[in-house]
């Protein structure tokens, strides 16, 4: 079977449309970062997904800051710097390190590092540089450090994809039962374990969504954004907590949204208009119906007993 | 609630252990690209995660390669480079780039693009680039690219996180049930759709059997290179290709089940030891005492209902 060809969705040169070329630059996955330092005694911090290793001998990893960024200075001066990876869970301290806001130390547990730069809690590890050069790169200037300590702890990352925060999961091929038969290909289902079985579902469900989003002229973004809205009225920091976007992926959703009839913005709130609460019904029935077709035929008693098994499944699993 | 604090697995001086420096590093995620360019009119390929984006205005991206490479001269002296991003079928894709093998495009569907440099096909993304610059990076080169045509295509990311190959999932915070007290925190399992129910329990179980797994002595890569030797003595690209592991952790883990007894090596060629069989029945019985916990109290006849339900649901979303 030859594979079919992927839709081009948007195709040109970067200065044409910035926010088309930023969504495609968008398709590249990453982790988050929180990069720290002290600078005159005060200390500085900033969300970067730019983070790269770049050097074992010597051990050099660098990442970029924005010329306009009110920490420019003190990264260029100080001595020294802290990356922190974070963890699935540290969404907040992402959008909280991404702000403008002054004093953003202030409502964050840290401690600081054998240099100094703030460690954040709970993260997955850090990376405590000395800084080697800077170098420059257009709108922005390349931090290259040496990394002095690693610390690594356990746990899943935070992903930065699309526009959205995600968590990464196993291939499911890897859940399959051990057996002289197995291999990467897609296994017949009874061969498959229960949990192997969830996961498969899970994804294959995920992407079949997908077209249905797009039978209503809605990408991802939008439709968070319906759903953040669809609780009343919001401002933008409120919607990118509610929808899990960043700041661009969130503007953009929202300018598209507005231009389409659906948002409003009065002073720096947004609300749904009546077109927009009426697509949210929309994409609700879509849901609605996605799911009825998927479980069509299965009878009633048994997608209850189903759900009652997941429930307990969920209430057993979930973490304290 | 304090959340606990994570466990210090590893930490140190790069220069002490330099595999748990990379491991380190491991924990910031990334997409995969396969970087090509065209010099003295044959066609070169890496693979890199090295990618990041760099500059608006000009736009600029970056990545990295290393000295010791066989295309470092092609890509420093060549006007034009092309980043193609993967997508997450593209695992075969991703290993073959990386691999040393000469003549990497004879056996991969590609096309020139508008500067000749090879594009794939089935990828997320691509952007064409003028070489800008090359920076002195330790054991690597910087590669800074203009990028002057971006072309986005419809699809999911490939991830490279924690020394493995991942699909992103959704947070499952996203796939509540739209209601006026729906928020990001953790919702009784009543009101979720049972997508989303399905979403939360693969996600709860995946990380609750971290810990069993641990109880082995055992990290991911470990577990997988069991799981791909379980069938049979394999090569190294074979036992990539069954654990979708890279070549580094695939290395890593097969020296430290090799000091410990479990794996051996005859020429190229890699079997589990009696100990390694024993080791690899162990995990297994784990999995099912997991599995088993999980469904202590549930009767048969509903985990059953369950499993026939999944399975239909395999069968109607799996793509054809």
């Amino acid at each position: 079977m030859t594979a079919p060809r992927r839709e081009v969705v948007e195709q040109g040169g970067p200065s044409t449309d910035l926010k088309a070329f930023r969504r495609c630059l968008g398709q590249f996955s990453t982790g988050v970062t929180v990069i720290t330092t002290v600078c005159d005694r005060e200390p500085f911090g900033v969300t970067a997904n730019s983070f790269s290793s770049l050097s074992m001998d010597p051990p050099l990893v660098l990442w970029s800051i924005a010329r306009s960024s009110r920490s420019l200075a003190a990264f260029t001066t100080a001595k020294h710097f802290a990356v922190n990876i974070l963890a699935v869970g540290q969404v907040d301290l992402s959008q909280h390190f991404a702000s403008s806001q002054p004093k953003k130390f202030a409502s964050v547990d840290w401690y600081p590092g054998v240099f100094g730069s703030p460690i954040l809690r709970e993260i997955l590890a850090s990376l405590e540089c000395e800084l080697e050069t800077t170098l420059q790169g257009g709108d922005h200037v390349i931090i290259v450090g040496r990394v002095k300590q690693y610390t690594r702890y356990s746990g899943n990352p935070l992903l930065y994809s699309q526009g959205r925060y995600a968590v990464a999961e196993d291939h499911p091929s890897l859940l399959l039962k051990p057996s002289p038969s197995a291999s990467t290909t897609a296994e017949p289902a009874g061969d498959l374990r229960l949990m192997a079985l969830l996961a498969y579902v899970e994804m294959y469900a995920s992407d079949a969504f997908d077209k249905h989003r797009q039978r209503q002229g809605l990408n991802l973004s939008q439709s968070r954004i319906l759903f953040a809205l669809s609780t009343g009225s919001a401002q933008l920091s409120q919607i990118m907590d509610r929808s899990f976007l960043a700041r661009e992926p969130a503007e953009d959703a929202l300018e598209s949204l507005s231009q389409r009839g659906c948002v409003m913005q009065q002073g720096d709130t947004f609300s749904l208009t009546e077109s927009g609460r009426g697509l949210f019904a929309n994409l609700g029935a879509e849901i609605e119906r996605f799911e009825s077709e998927q479980l069509a035929g299965i009878p009633k008693q048994d997608i209850d007993t189903t759900r009652k098994v997941l429930e307990k499944l969920y209430t057993r699993l979930k973490p304290a």
